[in-house]
């Protein structure tokens, strides 16, 4: 799956606006890479969760809802 | 902390590229939101990251990847 694209202009100022005044280039790619990852896992998740639903091509608020993976965070 | 914006466009792409034809807006917007809170998250701390290594206002790809969450995906 090819996936689709998130700006890295997008992904840069989650990073300044945290505080960063500099962030390096690989920063925001990494960054990047790791939303496109969870964007792609759930989209295709959710695609078989739409289809388990019987709805072949459709994909409902629901469907992502289920998708999610759960994480394991921490708020430092 | 307020945070950046992903575009719904971009976000719906990753949608359609896993196999649906069509998409309700509040999925849309629904992974839109997830991917926004995974962004600040990791944002937020990789700016605690980056203070913790003398660095006040410059982040580094490393801090990016202290910062991540774990994430308990399941493949389907």
């Amino acid at each position: 799956m090819a996936g689709g694209k998130i700006s890295l202009y997008d992904v840069e100022q989650f990073i300044r606006e945290a505080g960063a005044e500099k962030v390096t280039e690989d920063a925001v790619r990494n960054l990047e890479q790791e939303l496109e990852k969870l964007a792609q896992t759930i989209a295709d998740n959710a695609v078989k969760y739409a289809n388990h639903a019987g709805r072949k091509k459709l994909i409902r608020k629901e469907d992502i809802v289920l998708a999610k993976p759960i994480m394991q965070g921490k708020k430092i």
